[in-house]
């Protein structure tokens, strides 16, 4: 009996996949985390440095399996970033790889690079929650903080649900924010607005922050009923009134949200607590638990979860198959 | 710049590593955990049905992230077991494999089946651990319970740190027991001994359990001062007064002993708290919790850690580059 397991690089994984594709798995994997069909235990984090003092490699790496339910399919991806010595080497900050086995057997299908998935499906998770809350919206204007590659991907995937009617962006660096005008010139139908104040940029439908600023730069004073509040950062973006003020919090991933990225300091101070969450995006998904974002302050935290890698992983998987594409190998 | 990951197959792995090197492997890996350089998070698990209803696979993987410093190596192991369909299909229980990062940058460096080398380094955990409780004791007996696989791995652990002078092996099928006799009969220096009543397979300085009973079979009268009971199957082998009663019991990761395996019932009915663990195996093979194993009963819960797999596969992994051996592939 043959074993080979397929094996799929980054370059395969581009030409099998657009934005377009990605917002639809990741809605359908929400909608499964409202149902109950996509499993989705709370990852585990090994630290190499990030905050350990040993070993000190300014990293860290988090396990995240999932099962996919729509796709019946399960996987993990090891997923990590790091800064120290693979920032001065010049590599991007997400090292990532995943592996999917058939659930039924625990057969190894497919190993395949992660990192360029995780960066698609990070980009279509906030524009995919959006959806949901404003779901007769045609056009929106987006306030975006960051002009990185996370910052072109949002826009991306907004482009994908929404005509963007108007998109204000600020950066730390205006050279950074004038690049990104230029790149999404043909995904943004308004205009794309450079700020050099970042209260200008709090002006939107939705208000995305993908920055690794751990300043709570976005201030409860800016956010107005009607708009919803994307960090997406790895810290903490949103001043603690703003979170607390807000008239519900949506996550992605209770146990996942709790201790890492925009809810971290205000969980650590005491002042939230699990039961001040309104509801998952999956929730929200099925009707389970209604919103009224055109009247209220909503700051949603898509943290990200593995199973959104697993489901992008699984397509990505069948095509390759499909089209023959990628290398083989005989692990057993 | 080149970034190819090497890719490690069961009989490259078989080529490159035998029981010998695995003994001191998990030997130093144990020390490791003493010194607090050998890092493990829990494992997290994803139930596809062992316990859960939902999918309904009669599987699980485990996430196995570590970290290890007496190699500077970091890594996951995916693994799990199934029943259900992989049984009827004849495959193997265990399905695995392991990825290795450079842990100072997280670039991946081999990804490798993980099935061979769950099986050696379980053989060889109770062994090293009976090695730190019996440090002056040249000769060993040995009472198992378990003829199959896992049998003979721990018997061949066993022959390469004490001359086996009687082990007596009870199994379910007397047949499965002759065979394992026929098999172990270079390794085992004195008799092998097949019993047909399970209390008389209770004999020796110690006594391993490797079946798949939840049963309780191995009964607190049967335990003498002077023995180690290594419970090492998936379920509860050891009557709960045994467990109770013991002088000290010893594992070798408290937050993943307290829910799996031996300890889970009287875990889950409150009998026995993580205050009640005496010490880790690492905390034992350091010297900072003594034990005097000639006159006492010792609960051993070796229920295996992700670590030992992690720095198996980074010595596997660097002599596969010295040898040569192996295919590659750039996931990037």
């Amino acid at each position: 009996m043959e074993h080979k397991t397929l094996l799929l690089n980054q370059s395969d994984i581009n030409s099998l996949i657009t934005m377009k594709d990605i917002v639809e798995i990741v809605d359908k994997t929400f909608v499964g985390f409202g149902e109950g069909t996509t499993i989705n235990p709370t990852k585990v984090n090994l630290d190499l440095g990030e905050t350990a003092s040993y070993p000190d490699y300014h990293g860290f790496m988090n396990a995240m399996p999932a099962y996919i339910g729509w796709e019946d399919i399960a996987g993990i991806k090891w997923a990590g970033g790091f800064l120290g010595k693979r920032r001065e080497m010049g590599l991007p900050y997400v090292t990532a790889m995943i592996l999917l086995i058939d659930p039924t057997i625990g057969e190894f299908k497919c190993v395949m690079d992660g990192a360029l998935i995780t960066n698609l499906r990070t980009g279509a998770q906030a524009a995919v929650a959006a959806k949901y809350m404003f779901p007769n919206k045609k056009e929106i204007s987006i306030g975006l903080y960051g002009a990185g590659m996370q910052g072109h991907m949002q826009t991306l995937a907004f482009a994908e649900l929404f005509d963007i009617k108007e998109l204000r962006v600020y950066d730390l660096y205006p050279a950074a924010a004038e690049k990104f005008k230029e790149d999404m010139k043909d995904a943004v139908k308004g205009d794309i607005i450079v700020c050099s104040d970042p209260k200008d940029a709090s002006i939107g439908d939705v208000v995305v922050g993908f920055t690794q600023s751990k300043d709570k730069y976005i201030k409860d004073e800016w956010i107005k009923p009607g708009q919803i509040v994307f960090p997406m950062g790895s810290y903490t973006e949103c001043e603690d009134a703003l979170l607390l003020n807000a008239d519900k919090i949506i996550v992605d991933h209770v146990g996942q949200c709790m201790h890492r990225g925009a809810l971290h300091d205000v969980v650590a101070d005491g002042k939230l607590k699990e039961e001040d969450i309104y509801a998952t995006i999956g929730d929200v998904a099925v009707g389970r638990k209604p919103t009224d974002a055109a009247n209220e302050r909503i700051i949603c935290v898509p943290i990200g979860t593995g199973a959104m890698d697993i489901a992008v992983a699984g397509i990505v998987y069948k095509r390759a198959l499909e089209k023959g594409l990628g290398g083989t190998f005989e692990f057993l």
